[in-house]
């Protein structure tokens, strides 16, 4: 074997893998958004075939042999190609610890998990839904000690997410967050609330919602040609190449900024992916490094971008000429307030920046303890709504607006939650590092965006997964990462906001 | 190898292809409904490699020595084993005889020419179609010499969609038609024409567009647990098992009979699917037995029950609740007249009854004269604006709502067109012989059509591919297929609405 004969092998295989990733992606997509309710068992068996076939490749000789001659003939790859076989190892480590049937097994659980989650969300049914959490969390454990056997089964599920993470890191990262936003949530709360009735109680026509969505894409500078919208009942993003990116939101008719704001994050995770770089198309190097960074993305679209008075002051036309009735007499600095209403409340996507990492928090308490077996799932909903009680003083009124709120579980997406609150703090420091360069406010005022998202392209994009996220990180910054500048945004902001 | 041994294999290698099927046939629904402009490069990409793997089960060894196991020693099998292997083989003849190149290059093609069909249309851009017609029409008469070298290949395709159809009995049937439908046209456009306009000029929302589709699913008896509505340019029905059909729609702002006729008319060819025998779930012998019989349940649904007299009557205190100031003033006779209107217009889709099958005739002259030689792609526009001159007497203002108006010959189905007037023949011998036991007419004043879909399902979609096509409809109807039901229907409808 010639080093270029290894190398063709490798692109062979890939591409395969990559075509039959993209099929299960768009069915994925498919039962998300438009799938007839009794379709997931058929789903569920070409899914099974596919996944199958997929794990066939990754782990059959032909890629191995030419994966590892090209690992032992390193000096003579590129600096990409070389990153990608050590990605490529580094995943398949992973992937060939896991025997065939328990990978493919997996991905039926889980086909059928999202579609059970559906309906248990909806009849707030936790103990229909309670046997696929356990299901999904014994897989993840054992798949995560067949992988590492003497690591910590959640420190390896946070380290998949976000490179380098351990729970030591995710404690501290958390114990600077909650020493600051707890004490300034109280003081929010000593002070009058803001206004925000008129986001709510009256009807926010779907049609004139879809065209406000439209309105945000283009505000944002997404290329439609390459990013469609769908509706499903929780709004996610997923990408099969960078001419095929689909966001999806949730159209409440009771208020319009549900969805304002799940386009606007959505379509950060989805400009990340329109814009990793050309030459990286085709390899598993494309898109986004690492669910921290994704996330950092999207909430710096919604928060820094989407809930800055001047974003507010730009689209509010817009939102007087869609909603002519229902905003009679409100203005651009009353919607800037309102959506910008800190308070604490039941539903992690609809929460506001400054109480929003206490929503994580609460889910990475509950994991950790259903890894340790500190916690039992039968006890989830009672424990769920004990930690909402102690850290945002609320009470849960039932298990659709609690434990059974988000998709992330059902999706096996298990260790994924601190990448919100990560990425929250990533953001905030790239703002910070942005502003040496790039006038914000005065780009978002003209309406044309692309001195921020040509930044962000310049910066984090265009390289996709070429460096590890803290890598990658740095870089951006020039220095390293570091919460105070999360915490610091959230206090001035808020003192602002609330005249503290 | 045993029987046993045999079916074994035989089984699980269809049961991969009916996996890469679903697959791609997933990937063409989002493509027709919800995919961006320009995703179609990298799914062409992933189409080629799935259909590469779906030709290589088909064609290899394993599945076919199990098949010709199987037919040498049929005497073992039951009936549907026995009729499945005699269909796989005959399916397998055609697939076998194109070279894999071809037959993966056909399948990145028409991913190809859906895309710039749909621009084009939109557009009205011939000449950007047109080299995709060519190729398509290449690949058909190519594919149908590989496989009948000795036949005409327009003979071959016919065969494809309707086993046993040749042009020799195409062209007696359309002829039959035209003898009587031309002169019965010519009656009716000499009395004064029916009062519709309540119908146009007035602005319909999609939203109430939306709840009739709800309406009408559930009034034909579908279950939309296992079949949902999207939306595309073109009305269209996919299935990929009995637990999961999609129907698709148009809405149109300025009429609500255009989707409402998609939605009955693909709801008809969904019953079918829907309705397929359990214990061929699996088999290649599931769902609808060819084009024809496939459009004479969609015709059936459509144009006997759907523009029955009864039936306008049953929905129309509906549609005066969803449209209350647009019917505002309308009789429910003034309804069924106006959806009866008979008169040449330029779209099939939404052509009457009575002229329907001369849209039809005309695309089916076409592709005789594209396969014989005597029609080149460059002047269909101009031989499609004479046709429609000389069949239905009007001019085509533009190649939008003429020649490109269709999405057969970018998805490949060539051969196709004759289906839909075969269908409506079908049809109305079906409903002939269904009124000798089932009171037609009081099943649909009842609102409950369970009589009918009983009937059908009883006689045509109970019984899926089990016999061909010829075979299964004599068995339903006792008789030899006789257009002339078809003809009486017609000339019986038509002279009661026109007063003749």
């Amino acid at each position: 074997m010639t080093t270029n004969e290894a190398l063709k092998i490798y692109r062979e295989n890939i591409a395969k893998m990559n075509a039959l990733g993209h099929a299960m992606g768009v069915m994925h997509y498919d039962a998300a958004t438009v799938a007839p309710a009794e379709s997931a068992e058929g789903r569920g068996k070409t899914l099974a075939y596919l996944s199958g076939c997929t794990y066939e490749i990754q782990t059959g000789a032909a890629l191995q042999e030419a994966a590892q001659y090209l690992n032992q003939h390193k000096d003579e790859l590129n600096a990409q190609d070389r990153r990608e076989i050590e990605v490529f190892l580094r995943q398949n480590e992973f992937t060939a610890a896991i025997p065939k049937e328990e990978f493919v097994g997996y991905v039926k659980l889980l086909n059928e998990a999202d579609a059970v989650w559906h309906k248990a969300k909806l009849d707030s049914d936790f103990t229909a839904f309670s046997p696929y959490i356990k299901d999904i969390f014994a897989a993840n454990i054992r798949f995560a000690k067949y992988y590492k056997p003497d690591r910590n089964p959640y420190d390896t599920q946070l380290d998949r997410y976000e490179r380098g993470l351990t729970m030591e890191k995710t404690d501290a990262f958390f114990n600077a967050l909650k020493e600051r936003i707890v004490p300034l949530l109280k003081k929010v709360m000593a002070k009058p609330q803001v206004d925000d009735s008129f986001l709510w109680g009256k009807t926010y026509p779907k049609e004139a919602q879809k065209q406000f969505s439209e309105y945000l894409m283009d505000v944002i500078t997404i290329d439609k040609k390459r990013c469609s919208i769908g509706e499903t009942e929780h709004p996610f993003t997923t990408m099969f190449n960078k001419k095929d990116v689909r966001v999806t939101t949730h159209y409440y008719p009771e208020t319009p900024v549900y969805s304002m704001y799940s386009v606007i994050h959505e379509g950060g995770h989805a400009l990340y992916e329109l814009h990793s770089g050309d030459q990286l198309e085709g390899t598993i190097l494309r898109g986004g490094v690492s669910m921290s960074m994704h996330e950092s993305q999207s909430r710096f679209m919604e928060n820094y971008i989407g809930r800055s008075r001047e974003f507010l002051s730009l689209i509010f036309p817009k939102m007087q000429e869609l909603f002519p009735e229902q905003l009679a007499g409100v203005t651009a600095e009353q919607m800037y307030l309102a959506v910008n209403k800190a308070e604490p409340s039941l539903i992690r996507t609809e929460a506001d920046e400054l109480t929003y990492a206490l929503h994580v928090l609460v889910r990475y308490e509950i994991e950790k303890g259903l890894f340790d077996g500190s916690i039992a799932v039968e006890d989830l909903p009672r424990i769920w709504n004990a930690k909402y009680k102690e850290y945002l003083g609320i009470d849960v009124p039932d298990d659709k607006r609690g434990v059974l709120q988000d998709s992330h579980w059902s999706n096996g997406n298990v260790g994924y939650f601190p990448s919100y609150a990560l990425g929250s703090a990533y953001g905030a420091q790239m703002l910070a590092k942005m502003r040496q360069t790039v006038d914000v406010e005065a780009a978002i005022r003209s309406g044309d965006l692309r001195p921020i998202t040509g930044w962000l392209e310049e910066h984090i994009w265009k390289f996709g997964s070429l460096y590890d996220p803290m890598e990658l990180l740095e870089r951006a910054l020039g220095e390293p990462f570091d919460p105070k500048y999360f915490t610091d945004y959230l206090e001035q902001k808020f003192t602002e906001i609330y005249d503290l």
